[in-house]
């Protein structure tokens, strides 16, 4: 239990520390001994094994398998795809001793399974009668980051990484897209997370990949996070790696593949999109507790509150909700609320003589602290839809936000201001160079989040030559 | 696919081969780069998730949540608890480098987490109100080892590891004791493995434990398998890592602990026990796919067989079973029959234009061989009762082995030679003595599996000294 003393630091008065304040005392994580490594804590968990069984639903209806592959990479395996090793070399712990030998040859702790993979693969695929080949994974990855976060960015993650390999060019595209898409809609149905979609600019493309595909999410503060990406590796691995296959003219081909990827920072930008002074805001779907039942008693009625709040308790899990009742006797109501509040927990349920007296129950919304008295015979119904509209509401509030929060700049003069005072995600058309798209990263601390799908042309207003429209932001 | 001309290995003459081949041909596990590490693959992995799916909710129904912990542990923490790394120091794989920089402290991938989970423990615990703590993870861990086998003893494996805090000694026994039932219940349950349940000897306890309850399996070979333990580890790493709390008369004291896994060389007890010349039998209830149907088809009516069975397919499948079609028109179905008996399907669905006219289909047990006719229309339900039957009969097949495989010798003399001749499982009297178990394990490689709860005297046959009753077997 949170101390009763505790203040959770305000969201628009010091946003970091109100982000570690949340983490901690919502107890959804914890900071392990090795740097940048931590405990995910049950509630926290709890939050991701919702977002496991939401994707890995939606992988498997759309014919992905999971498998599970090695953690240790050994160096050479890293090293066969050159672009590949430079983008991950710097961020790598490396296993040099094992049972109390030396090692012959040092071993990578896998920081994307791409290269060990693809030697699995190698042998996997042999005919055109093998293809596609859809799999997943979800395992944990390591990458040696300076600065951590907790979810954000750490050293240690969890995650999902899916490994496909297709006969054509155009087969991994579309599955690339398709991945994308599948993100994209359980961001919005399941996170109720508004993510843009789009291409990343070759500097920020997957290290080996011929084309990155990108959910971006706008966080509460104005900053943007990269919330999960699709790779279209195209013949990259596959000639690094040797993978080949005879097709139906009996002639030996390279196949095209793809690598998509969603992890534990997703639980990040969940916290920044919906959280608020109050502490954690939780869409229904991904709550590990969808209402709490708050008993209010006096000492005299407090036997009869006691069954009645049990007895609504049983009826509510019997009806398959995720539901709790708060029968702890050393606070009161009112610390019970904050601490709820704290959590995140969508609906609160209160329950008092004077409501039993009426046949009723009191209903408070997490989203918007409304209050509704409803009748307790219709409980279970009542329940499930005001969950869907809360579900729906975060969904709509968040929008508004993103909505409010992106704008195009008609000058390099207007696109600084609107970064440094306003942030949020920002269109203007970039020219198509490296130098331009370093020189605004490096004079506003914007970056390309990604290029629209629909191509729009104009004049970049940096450098004042013709390009395509481009999203930028202030990124986590 | 397996090439049509591979013919399996017989389990009777060679048995170590026919384990290999048949995961290879099987499609359940590939070698990795690193020696001792396997990809498990779609069809072995699509096993491991219906495990898990059944313990998870097994332990979610009494209590237990699942969170996550780092995966490197460093060395100073293994050091705190002395038996502990004692034990699992020879198997350790170390991480040195990270990030290009030497580190400070080496850290080790963990072999099992009660070292860095006590820590955690340590500030997560601190009043009575705090406890039990039931918590459970689901991930991988590494041991060196020197010899591999897929499976059974792989360097790298995945498994779940639970973790609980208990305020009295009592509790942590319960606690311990609780977990091997559930386990003993998903054996028999989802897994038809009819385990035995005792308790370890000191030599084969887990290193920190105060005690150690096993779930021990006869293989098909009369080799015994220690399929999950869980342990009383009292206060032992309470002490080691300091963790305490106060009581409820405000006194600090250290808690109890208990620790329990089971891992994925479950699936190599599945193929042991249950496997024979044809290949894998799976149990229903944990089978990737429970029924595969057939057609059989000649030029002139194949579009009418296909037709139906795909028409029958989408029943099935309506029907909430895990089924499959086999459409390819490659093979025969002779071919086809080998390939689903190979993987282990528990049932074949044949359907021919005979059947067709006659409204009937033709189910074909994989356990006994033993084939039925039943009508077309009341087919999902003699499916159901189908799969049911042949869930309780390969309980009751492997029971039965296992019964005539427990013998009772009255000689050390019989002893070495059911051992030597016969194997399973031998029970005798044991003098609670190291000297006689190591004498006992170097004349016979036996090994003392587990020591039954019931207590029962008697004289240890080897030295002549009384003793209580234990179960030995050559273990895998």
């Amino acid at each position: 239990m949170v101390e009763a003393t505790e203040k959770l630091t305000k969201k628009s008065e010091d946003p970091s520390r109100w982000y570690l304040d949340l983490i901690r005392m919502a107890k959804l994580a914890d900071y392990g001994p090795v740097r940048g490594t931590f405990a995910i804590r049950p509630y926290g968990f709890a939050i991701w094994e919702r977002i496991q069984c939401d994707l890995d639903g939606r992988f498997k209806a759309t014919g992905h398998q999971n498998a599970y592959f090695p953690l240790l990479i050994p160096e050479s395996y890293l090293k066969k795809e050159a672009e590949h090793v430079e983008g991950f070399d710097p961020e790598l712990a490396w296993v040099t001793i094992g049972g109390r030998e030396e090692l012959e040859e040092p071993l990578a702790i896998r920081p994307t399974s791409e290269s060990i993979i693809c030697d699995f693969y190698r042998n996997w695929v042999q005919s055109y009668r093998d293809l596609p080949i859809l799999i997943n994974q979800w395992c944990n990855v390591l990458r040696w980051e300076k600065v951590t976060r907790p979810f954000l960015r750490t050293a240690e993650f969890l995650w999902q990484e899916g490994h496909t390999v297709h006969a054509t060019a155009e087969e991994a595209r579309e599955e690339a897209l398709k991945m994308l898409n599948i993100y994209r809609d359980c961001f919005y149905e399941a996170m109720a997370l508004p993510v843009l979609t789009g291409i990343k600019s070759p500097s920020e493309r997957f290290a080996g990949a011929v084309e990155t595909y990108t959910c971006e999410g706008l966080m509460g503060d104005g900053r943007a996070l990269q919330a999960a990406t699709s790779h279209d590796l195209g013949q990259n691995f596959a000639r690094a790696f040797d993978i080949t296959f005879l097709d139906e003219r009996q002639e030996r081909v390279y196949p095209y593949q793809t690598s998509w990827g969603l992890s534990t920072r997703t639980i990040g930008g969940l916290i920044l999109v919906h959280g608020d002074d109050r502490g954690l805001k939780i869409p229904p779907k991904l709550a590990p507790v969808e209402a709490v039942i708050v008993p209010i008693w006096r000492g005299k009625n407090k036997a009869e509150v006691r069954k009645e709040a049990e007895a609504l308790y049983s009826e509510l899990k019997g009806s398959g909700f995720r539901v709790e009742v708060d029968l702890d006797e050393e606070h009161s109501p009112g610390w019970k609320f904050n601490e709820h509040e704290l959590r995140g927990v969508p609906v609160r349920v209160e329950l008092g003589p004077k409501d039993i007296e009426k046949g009723q129950v009191v209903l408070v919304r997490r989203d918007t602290g409304e209050k509704e008295f409803v009748g307790r015979r219709g409980m279970p119904e009542s329940l499930r839809a005001l969950l869907a509209e809360i579900q729906e509401n975060m969904l709509h509030q968040a929008t508004e936000f993103r909505n409010a929060n992106t704008r195009r700049a008609e000058t390099y003069q207007k696109f600084k201001e609107i970064i440094e005072e306003k942030r949020g995600f920002v269109i203007i058309p970039w020219d198509g160079t490296e130098e331009t798209e370093a020189r605004i990263k490096e004079e506003t601390k914007a970056t390309i989040r990604f290029l629209p799908f629909e191509r729009e042309e104009g004049k970049d207003p940096v450098s004042g030559r013709m390009g395509r429209t481009a999203v930028f932001a202030r990124a986590y």
